[in-house]
């Protein structure tokens, strides 16, 4: 990393915006006497204390009556020393203390600085230094609850067992070399390609479970496609309504500043209407449909809404085709069919069964027919959710390339015990394996992976 | 006020938004025993002490890791028990420990409800109270410095010695009425007469500080007018533009968040650029000129731009009225002569003496004369400015009108011992006073008053 670990580094640690309270928080050897320096009446080096302070500005004019909190190395967050000072909440204090002590010798930090130094530290590996920023950032509460398994450990547990199974055999080949020439089988061939497979079996287990585990990372793109006005907007509004309204409905609080997704049993769907689909009969050409296109190709589902009361038209038999289009792609196709409330034309249940989609009768005015709306959507996902009750499941693409690495390795290993190649050849496939397993968890982890990890952390972190 | 003080009440203190951490503020009797309700360890009464935990929801599930900071009554914010909880910063953990902690006997707090306790509890008065929110909105460093002095206690020591002046008073009054019989005179007329002025001196000075605290406040509403093109957008942004940026710029934060307002020499400005005055030379219609009059109203400083290379027109003429008519309103009116670096028309020196108001020479796009339009804007204000300097400055409305009520009651007394009039009157006068200065530092304050004060807090301060 490019960063001086000797610096002290402080940055503001809550967010900005309305509110009563504001944490800056400073790392390093020098946290203390820095921070000391701008106060009139220094705080004693007893961890974990909190103390009502007057922040002077450099001039000795007074900046804000604020309290310091400090943890002594290695009892800490970054597992140096730490002083959090919260002030009140105002850029222009919060500007002034920052400016403050970078004038008595702290540098601002970096993102994701402070959980840099708490994996340098060895306060957490880089599974969970990652689970830092999983865990703020998780918006449903299936992605907090695995984010904050990686946070405890979890992953990492499940990481070094298996770490511990390649070792061991990488030790028993090793022994195997050292007896070579007493021709001594410590581990007969057949035993050791049971035992590779069953980790093998470990490991694409966890590796399968990044199928769930992008699902709650990326949510569900679903996109509502239809003619106007047959209900795209309020069916939207159906779906997301009363989940976003629980989601940003922190008490207590203002709503004003939350970025409002909506969960749907855990997961995070992102729902997107589109413009509706017009057909002009004398060309039979669509209008607005090439945005819709465009935004079909991001999507995960696609609705395609439909309007019960009246009898399917040319426009849509055209939505029919597109249907057929995004089935061969690798997009969910839903059958929506909307305004049962008003009964509905003949006509609707052949269309609908020509389709050849998961269809749904719905009512977005009386909300009848969206619990199975519901139901048909998640069910889209049956395959990944499979994993959700997984005790740990891989959320990082970085993980499974890792994950994919090391099977690969494992996979030729067992192919070349069975080959009968020389146990060499089979220490360097082991070797391998460790290495990307290594990488998970920070042990031989490339520097520019980690600049990378860190650099995607929000500042103060 | 009616909350309940028994209650004991939880908020989030820190903003929503991007950011790391996130601070939960419980207060009330029963605030140790509620969070610890919520950990599995719990954490001990010792004051001061932070604690890094594991907080569970209702059944049992890991919420978050978090550190708990305990203040033990009467040595905490609010004078009662309060307990800190910092958790990672997101909508999600913060609205389950807030449900989880209100689960466990705790009431969502009101807006200023911990500063209100603060207040009831005699750890801050009124002043100082009202002085939180002076803090945590001020946007200039001036403001910033006067609302600091306010939260100190400095106004309320001014009010103080002025309340100890005015019971002399009205003891010495009283033994007046107590030996009235007896015919003793302890203060002669012309002495209290004396002591009086000085009284009424120094809560004029107070009350008379009020302007500058005003703008303070407020800052200077600025409005430039002018015909299309003449660079009143340019102006601005040179105006506000290079202190906009120092405002805004807190190091180590992301810029997104900051309200940016403009800072002059400590006093906020609030530039606004309007439509150009456009004149139709047949009827001498003033086109966009409607909405213009409008803002004028509500500016403090009208920025009259015109255009130096181009001789004067008649847009310009009939700009010139409409100078004359907003000097004679309580406007200030500030002619400018933008693009002087491409030379001067004849006609506009004669012109601009013509306007008889303080005239800039400015070129927007060299910034020649900027320097000077600022100055000439402070010395608009040199009245109100000259309060600046002043140790404690009346910002608040409310503190003016009690003021202005002592005052009268002070004068009604000094004319009374002037005319002769019975001690009883005098007292009765020195005792309106007296409940006037109560109610600026919260002695006699009504409660819809004291109501209405912490309404405008935000929830969780």
């Amino acid at each position: 990393m490019k960063y001086n670990t000797a610096d002290t580094i402080v940055a503001l640690a809550t967010p900005m915006g309305a509110g009563a309270l504001a944490v800056v928080r400073v790392s390093g050897p020098r946290a203390l006497p820095i921070v000391n320096e701008c106060l009139k009446k220094p705080i004693p080096a007893q961890s974990h204390q909190a103390h009502f302070r007057h922040f002077y500005r450099a001039d000795d004019t007074l900046l804000d009556q604020v309290v310091v909190l400090f943890f002594k190395a290695p009892a800490s967050y970054t597992g140096e020393d730490v002083v959090e000072i919260s002030s009140h909440n105002n850029p222009l204090i919060v500007k002034g203390i920052i400016e403050r002590l970078t004038r008595a010798g702290a540098r601002l930090a970096e993102p994701g600085e402070f959980t840099y130094r708490a994996y340098l530290n060895g306060k957490m590996d880089l599974t969970q230094a990652e689970a830092v920023a999983e865990v703020i950032a998780a918006r449903t509460q299936q992605s907090l609850t695995h984010s904050l398994r990686h946070l405890t450990g979890a992953l990492r547990q499940r990481i070094e067992e298996i770490q511990q199974q390649v070792l061991k055999y990488l030790a028993l080949l090793e022994i195997n070399l050292d007896f070579s020439e007493e021709e001594i089988e410590v581990l007969p061939p057949e035993e050791l390609q049971r035992q590779l497979e069953s980790t093998i079996q470990q490991l694409d287990r966890l590796r399968a479970s990044y199928a769930y585990g992008r699902l709650l990372d990326e949510g569900i793109r679903l996109l509502f496609v239809g003619r106007p006005n047959v209900g795209k907007s309020s069916l939207l509004n159906r779906v997301i309504g009363e989940d976003r309204a629980i989601v940003s409905e922190v008490p207590g609080t203002t709503r004003d500043y939350i970025e409002a997704p909506a969960q749907l049993d855990g997961l995070l769907i992102r729902a997107v209407d589109t413009a509706g689909v017009r057909v002009t009969p004398d060309r039979l050409e669509a209008m607005g449909i090439e945005r819709t296109l465009q935004q079909a190709q991001r999507a995960d589902v696609i609705a395609m809404v439909f309007e019960a009361p009246k009898a399917p038209e040319a426009e849509d038999v055209y939505l029919k085709q597109l249907a057929g289009e995004w089935r061969q792609s690798t997009r969910h196709v839903l059958g929506v069919l909307n305004k049962i409330d008003q009964g509905e034309a003949r006509g609707w249940h052949a269309f609908l069964r020509d389709l050849q989609v998961p269809v749904v009768r719905v009512s977005a005015k009386t909300g009848e027919g969206m619990a199975a709306f519901r139901e048909a959507l998640l069910e889209l996902f049956a395959d990944e959710r499979a994993y959700e009750s997984e005790g740990v499941v891989v959320t990082s693409e970085r993980h499974r390339r890792a994950l994919e690495k090391a099977l690969s390795a494992l996979h030729s290993a067992k192919e070349g015990v069975k080959a009968g190649v020389s146990d060499e050849f089979l220490a360097a496939d082991i070797r391998t394996a460790l290495s990307a397993l290594g990488e998970i968890v920070g042990e031989t982890t490339p520097e520019d992976v980690l600049n990378h990890i860190f650099a995607s952390f929000c500042i103060g972190k």
